[in-house]
């Protein structure tokens, strides 16, 4: 983390821990950049280094949430249909949300519901990944619309299944959520008769 | 339409229409909602009375895009598997997108896709949509994830379809092209052995 700004280790992270606990406190309409900064012990100058925007803060980088998914299917490891290529590209992403990020991710999500403008913002950073995913089946030759269904197939097998990987009862790994959801994904069209 | 303000009829489309010309001819950055009022031969209030910001100026009533898509769901008109379900309310709610339709429909999407706060709207009203249809299965006794992943899908064929018939070449009524790309999902997730 923090490439561009070396000279500061750990400020990203200070800063989002920062903002996360004063959202989850104060509320994120009740909570200023400067409020964030001065928590984290850094100013507000550093704040806007490295987030455009008090929603920016608690999410992460979006080239690296996006980059487990496109680098794992441009690499060309599955080959196959192209939601074969997307599926193994989804669960292999899975890798990032590690368990012991659960506690985190819940608290982070929480945030996020109790909030229209950061639902938005996540709302819209999915809407990314999806193009990015789409993006990058078009780049292994696959055509539209079938680059578009995939990706999208997979966006929204992903967030169904990290909702229920976020759910308080859950226990189970992401990656063996969203093979399941997948699996619903696959009876569920298999079972319509859409030729009415 | 307009049964709040029943006093000015036609105001709402006046002002659409005014604000889609502004739009494609000054660009979106450059029209103020005075502008827009006077061109539509109205005042800034009754703009607002009318529509929260410049954005929503250009999309129409949500609940009545909505509403074609729900509203077909909550009748029971089609019973069987839940994208079945959604399937046949994508392409009943296609009649609201009629040949007629057509010019003003590719005007307007190319306003929309000229500019990125008008773009993070429609993906928005499409989240919104996906909610909706979604609680719609839920409100028939569909379970999630299979109410969620139904909705999504469907969704995902409507933007598909949407963008090839407003396509420049395209000749096709929308519920043509949404059959087959409703069929199109069906294969890729046919086609795709996720188990591996």
């Amino acid at each position: 983390m923090g490439r561009m700004v070396r000279w500061e280790p750990g400020a990203r992270d200070r800063l989002q821990a920062a903002a996360l606990d004063l959202y989850a406190t104060r509320g994120f309409d009740e909570t200023t950049v400067a409020e964030i900064a001065l928590a984290a012990g850094l100013t507000e100058r550093t704040f806007f280094r490295h987030f455009a925007d008090k929603r920016e803060v608690i999410f992460g980088r979006q080239e690296t949430f996006q980059g487990g998914f496109v680098e794992h299917i441009a690499s060309g490891e599955v080959d196959g249909p192209p939601l074969a290529i997307v599926a193994a590209a989804v669960t292999a992403a899975a890798d990032f949300f590690r368990d012991e990020r659960l506690p985190y991710s819940r608290h982070r999500q929480a945030v996020v519901d109790s909030h229209p403008e950061l639902r938005e913002r996540e709302l819209l950073k999915m809407a990314a990944l999806a193009g990015a995913i789409a993006q990058a089946l078009r780049d292994r030759g696959i055509a539209e619309p079938a680059a578009t269904l995939a990706a999208e197939s997979g966006v929204t097998v992903f967030r169904v299944a990290f909702a229920q990987w976020l759910a308080p009862e859950s226990t189970r790994p992401l990656a063996d959520i969203e093979r399941e959801i997948f699996a619903e994904l696959q009876s569920l069209t298999a079972a319509a008769s859409l030729t009415r």
